[in-house]
């Protein structure tokens, strides 16, 4: 099917590992799973009034209800969002606040196909969601996790960009644009600058449309311009707004703590930055939002944003309940890391496979398998008759990296005959110190594959 | 949603945990995991002639596509294996066979909604699939792989039972009854004998349907009540059988080298046996089939099913691809074991809470935390002002064995103050020995969750 990404084993188990590490970091951070059904009733998922996404919903029928040419009243998520907040929302008083979830599912979006657009695709997600309040201080726990990711997955130099909505709409009402849907379409418009270039988002401002005097374009773009470099710069930058707003004040003080928490949980200061151009295109983020870019893949676009809300789940219950979440979209990443040469190649999990020498032997071979799996030690015995070089070649190509052979010479001396395809070379051990030989080999491949960057299992 | 299961995170944690050790089994026996979409061309999904599958089936619409009226040309999987030889057709030329795949994912069925029916679950697939032809070897491994996840999952004697679709078809023509499609019919009759009883399967092949001599059915019913009780007892129910039919003399065939490889393989004569009413419901079993049963919970059904099939995918390519394949069900089979009373209760993922003593520590806080993560160490830091007793309170509900609490007297003293909520003491350690001592604690934790039989992450 077009719009899907189908791998083949080996780069299942890289996307695998990749995932793996993602959910590992979620978890060093205190997030907890949930999962939610793909299927829900359509009127929760399209309570909110977007338009483009009620166009991308994939509608859900059985067979029966299609007969009836009943309305459908199913249809697959399109993002995590939306069931978090209804999860919440239906098991509120089993879950502890602050609630720290995470979710690693598939989402589903009718999208017209074309290269890197996905109609079925993972999501990683985690949220903080408070009951009645949840301090700026977990804005700052995000970026965290964020770096502890893509530093564990080995990407390359990756940047983190902060912005606060809150300053932003501070802003844009000291310039005498106080309406909000009017300030939401100047911040949609300003969301583009990467997309369109200066020159047009400035034709737009002041033209029919907006028609913004040409000083408060000038102000405007001069403001989202600003892009900090270090701590030192960032800190400089706010108190360098000079901004007589509340709002703008509230958000240069939360940005302000956002950035001295951020340092003192360790982030690198080269690994974090103010943007006063991220808006992120979404309503609902009322403060902190995020994005992050690699540093030498400026093309690829923000791998992992997020932000702030005020209120998760107003349509499904009375509590307030804000909270601050990210996002990682884990099939696009990983097409756009192999496409840019970053995705590490995945290695067979099979690690040893027991050749098949004589046939009367077979139960002999059977058991020795049974004795590596029992050890730990990821095992395939080659169960059909095939000349030994044949059994090396299959070894070879399903990248499974040692054979134990076992030939009636061994047999006789006690000992294992193995080869390792990766070094091209053949050993012999005692039968009772095969496992803590492997073992040994296995543990030292491992090493040299991370100090490689090779996905190992 | 009715018809969804839909955890808590401890409950998900459990779910996880059993996932991972069915997970890591596969990987064990070497084989290798895929991914498929879940939504598929209906065209594709819909090739078998099969009535019910075809009424339970969940069609996806796109909105445009539903406004045109078209009749959907999308529907979700409802199991892995048409998916799966869909795949293999596709990806044919790419592959290395015998191709040992695992495959974990939700599959769909517009089932009635009723207690413990599911119409979105978790199947987890293995199959080997070998090109033109597969040695019934591979038959005798996969109760291998059985027997290692359901003892490492700890939940009880378990026995899986085989049988040979060849003996049964042998056997039935012996009797007369050679037409395929009465076989068929017979079969599912006998399928019935546990759910029915004896009594109205007798009435039933004796009635005008079938209309079958008394003792025709007489030898049909003393051919399934056929269950061995350990390895010489089954060959000896091999021996015994006085068939005069070739096929049914390749079946006895087949589960003698089937029976002999199995006890090579290591598993215990305890946890297999012939059982010949086994016969599968689905019509493409051609050889052996299993099925897995609690010996303390007969009342749970087969927990893990399959069997050896001639023909893969002969909608889809010519090529010839006998296979042989299990699969567990594993939403239902962690419902069932938690009514049960036989599913582990998963603990927190998070090992430790660093307290908020001071506000003004807070930076030294989310240091600790930092360290702690790096020393693999799955941390929460308290963000929000609350005496220490909530905090105790907090970590108590959510399952966090650990509080690490750095007051001003510990700061003082170089110290940190550790409260284990498990064993309900604190103990106070050096600051550099903490991460040391916290692994320790944390490991000794595990050891005893596993020796308890709870579910440690």
């Amino acid at each position: 099917m077009p719009g899907v990404m189908e791998l083949l084993p080996l780069d299942q188990i890289a996307f695998q590992n990749m995932l793996d590490t993602v959910r590992r970091n979620f978890e060093r951070f205190g997030f907890l799973p949930i999962e939610t059904p793909a299927i829900e009733f359509s009127n929760i998922l399209l309570t909110k009034s977007g338009g483009e996404t009620e166009r991308q919903v994939y509608f859900v029928q059985s067979t029966g209800s299609l007969k009836q040419g009943d309305e459908p009243e199913l249809a697959l998520r399109f993002d995590l969002t939306v069931p978090l907040a209804r999860y919440v929302a239906e098991h509120e008083q089993q879950l502890t606040f602050p609630f720290r979830r995470y979710q690693m599912q598939r989402v589903y979006r009718g999208e017209s196909a074309q290269r890197g657009r996905y109609r079925e695709f993972y999501q990683c997600d985690i949220d903080v969601i408070g009951k009645d309040q949840l301090s700026v201080r977990f804005d700052a726990e995000l970026p965290a996790v964020i770096y502890s990711i893509f530093r564990e997955l080995e990407i390359g130099p990756f940047c983190i960009q902060i912005n606060n909505r809150k300053l932003i709409r501070g802003f844009f009402q000291s310039l005498g644009i106080a309406d909000g849907e009017r300030q939401m379409l100047v911040l949609r418009e300003v969301d583009k600058l990467d997309k369109r270039g200066e020159q047009k988002v400035r034709d737009t401002l002041r033209g029919e449309g907006f028609a913004l005097e040409p000083a408060v374009v000038d102000a405007i773009l001069a403001f989202v311009g600003t892009r900090s470099q270090g701590h030192e710069d960032a800190l400089r930058r706010l108190d360098a707004i000079a901004v007589d707003n509340e709002l703008a004040a509230a958000g240069v003080a939360e940005l302000r703590e956002v950035l001295g928490l951020v340092r003192a949980l360790g982030v690198p200061e080269t690994h974090y930055a103010l943007n006063f151009s991220i808006a992120r295109g979404l309503d609902y983020y009322t403060g902190t939002v995020y994005e992050t870019t690699l540093n030498l893949h400026p093309e690829i676009g923000s791998i992992c944003s997020g932000g702030r809300y005020e209120d998760l789940a107003s349509q499904y219950t009375r509590s307030r309940l804000p909270g601050v979440g990210i996002s990682i979209g884990a099939t696009r990443l990983f097409w756009q890391l192999q496409q840019a040469g970053l995705a590490a190649r995945g290695r067979s999990h099979v690690q040893v496979l027991v050749a098949l020498m004589d046939e009367a032997n077979l139960p002999l071979y059977l058991e020795l398998g049974t004795q590596l799996r029992l050890a730990g030690i990821n095992t395939e015995v080659q169960l059909e008759t095939r000349k030994l070089a044949r059994q090396f070649q299959y070894a070879d190509r399903a990248g499974i990296r040692f054979v134990a052979v076992l030939g009636s010479d061994e047999i006789a001396k006690g000992t294992v005959a193995v080869k390792d395809m990766r070094r091209q070379e053949q050993f012999e051990v005692k039968r009772e110190d095969l496992i803590k030989t492997l073992r040994v080999e296995i543990q030292q491949g491992e090493v040299m594959d991370a100090l490689s960057g090779q996905a190992a299992p």
